[in-house]
């Protein structure tokens, strides 16, 4: 695999979730592979799981990993082609991304969108950039459209702990008080699409989803109706993609509940993280027996390692 | 041992004490504990000496070591129960700990205190939520009340330089212009009421420690009488106990001088670092023969390695 | 070698660039050297290439790689002697860098110049404090003055890719909107004029460099004229060194095109990065087949390794 930007990357989604089923049994197995390699990880935002467990991920294969922070341990980036560097950026994009390639055999970076410009972050302008200069293999550690590694995770999450061959996924959109990209839904909603699952999309008027993305699911704005015999439940904010990245207020009522689990198969509940209590998910659910959002999160190593074992396999 | 949080933690301070000399003596005598474990270390606050030495002691011990400045490149932390999460804060400490415990093997967790309600920072509850939620062992890199790496250190440091079977050690309060916390002196005076020594405490009036951290050492105002015939010196700053956090300026003379060196036995002075200099203490003494404070710092890193080591054996 | 700070601490530099050129055909041949040994990699200011192919020499080398941007993860740091400190620095670089040596066997460390003051900048006190406090040997990741491991690493280029046995190589100035440091066309012009090449300095009037640095070098305010026959091209802006630097403004016709590298012997162009586009180098130049900026910034990594394998056979 020479990049990971989206499920449409990956040959065959269930053999990669079951080598990192794999991996989670017998974590060092393929330490020879990463030695001498170095994994460079680029974040232009914050992070914290992607942060540890790409960096786990890589130290469990044998790699060196460094990190950068490339707006506040580097330089600020330049992303637009042709611009006259005379204002406050430093470095462009094209030199940072080709000299972080001398340095590191495989490259992840995050970058999330501006949620200003629809066009501009839906033509994953930066990540795409980092990708064609970088002349590495590239994984996407979430851009301004999807977040592979997480719905990764996620689908190795529901193979491990389903308890039917086909089970019930419901995608439910939650309150927040700021505007979310669309990258965790969007990607989550490509990848279920492909999975082996009964997979529906809840959310109020004014928040589809673009259909790139969602082609094939179940879409409802009766949050009730769909989670009912729900198996996993996936919250999740998100800004409008239409009129885009604005947020209307309103929707309280969407927070997921222990009530609301009621008419559910005992569904399990997912969610990326980080996430607002009491806000997108009540603690009642966060600090009950149907969350499974921890581990889920610890599944994030595991995705990553699939990924970057395939991604060692092919230099 | 599963929690280094003070000196309660530990059930022979005199046998952790020479384990930690005897890595000195011989660094790289266990790499194979390390072999595969992950050290998280996360930070609320800044830190050097902490950072630096506890990172060499998990990489003299084989360990892989991913240190996250949390507030700076993760998540602005909520830390109260039950919170509605719609203001500033992005993620729950509850999930932030819960979600680093997967990821790592042991964590160690640097939280200052508020220094605006002693009740809060008494009651440790950062650190001991982090504890509660992270589900792996966890050494405090200093929290709200003590810094035990430190205590155990300057222990270290005295047993390794004493020249009399039962020293004479001075913890002496200095001025400084800022309000400090009391985790410093209160985690060095149960380490020494603990310790084979003859401990004394000396600050001027309104700078009294708790006596929960001060039990069976002599304590008095005047720093002349305290510093006769002393071996070790250590020079610390501290905001009040009583009223909270207040400082009330003052003090100048608490300084500590070459001069105030003669009555003592040829004292060794120590610190914990950062020091002011020419507040807190004299460039004489920290440039003259009877400052330790360098080579207490430099066993920061057997002090912490003792540590993890004893974690990874119980792990 | 204990001290990397300039052209002047290396015996034959010749050796040292055969040796680098040695370590980019074979980089994980020496180990051993640095097993059980750590790299400190300590930042007063922003660095990508610097700390990426620094950090990834030591890790070639077997090392352990500790990295600290000490203002933003440690503390801020008081630089003169004497100071009372009862103002915003917390710790002095005397203990900073004598604490930094007990962590680490070979420390490197950036801090740029003031530009305010000449003498205390070409006195590089900073610098200096550290190489005389820390006790261990000294790497300059850039200091006030000089950048010697991105000289070492543009001559290493010139040496491999140079199709003359003396090639000529032109220095020209370049414009910009800030004033930047003298540091790197310094260093640059040192080593060129110790190195086995035809080195000329081009610049605007008002834009000298010390004579302590270009002594040898054929000096001219017309580029055009120095760029006839160019083998290699460094662009690189500068501040005045007098008055100390200032900007004048103007000069923009200084910006290398294509036009101008015809008169060249089809000049290969540098710049040690990061460059702003279309502002000291146009993307004509930056895009085209001439330009060898990325690969130059490869070698970096072969430039460090070869300084840190000398100081770690020195230990």
């Amino acid at each position: 695999m020479k990049l990971f930007s989206s499920v449409h990357d990956v040959t065959d989604i269930n053999a990669l979730v079951a080598e990192a089923l794999k991996l989670k049994q017998d974590p060092y197995a393929h330490q020879h592979l990463g030695k001498n390699k170095t994994l460079g990880l680029v974040f232009l935002n914050p992070s914290l799981r992607t942060r540890m467990s790409t960096q786990k991920a890589g130290l469990n294969l044998g790699m060196n990993v460094m990190v950068l922070n490339i707006d506040k341990e580097g330089w600020a980036l330049e992303l637009q082609d042709g611009a006259i560097m005379n204002g406050t950026t430093v470095e462009h994009i094209r030199e940072a991304a080709a000299v972080m390639g001398q340095y590191a055999d495989i490259i992840g970076v995050r970058s999330f969108p501006g949620l200003k410009d629809r066009e501009e972050d839906y033509s994953e302008a930066i990540f795409n950039k980092f990708v064609k200069f970088c002349g590495v293999p590239v994984v996407s550690l979430e851009s301004a459209t999807r977040h592979p590694l997480q719905s990764l995770a996620d689908l190795v999450t529901i193979q491990e702990l389903k308890t039917t061959a086909r089970p019930k996924v419901v995608l439910t959109w939650a309150p927040h008080i700021k505007a979310l990209p669309q990258a965790v839904p969007n990607s989550f909603a490509e990848w279920m699409c492909k999975a082996d699952v009964d997979f529906t999309i809840a959310h109020p008027e004014g928040y589809a989803l673009s259909s790139d993305f969602t082609s094939g699911a179940t879409i409802t704005h009766n949050q009730d109706e769909a989670l009912k015999d729900a198996d996993f439940i996936y919250v999740k904010n998100w800004s409008a993609y239409e009129p885009y990245g604005q947020i209307t207020g309103g929707n309280e009522d969407w927070m997921l509940t222990n009530e609301k689990l009621a008419p559910t198969n005992n569904a399990k509940v997912m969610h990326c993280l980080p996430v607002r209590r009491n806000l997108e998910l009540s603690d009642e659910i966060l600090d009950g027996p149907n969350s499974i959002v921890v581990h889920e999160a610890g599944n994030r190593v595991w995705a990553a390692q699939a990924v970057l074992k395939q991604m060692l396999e092919s230099l």
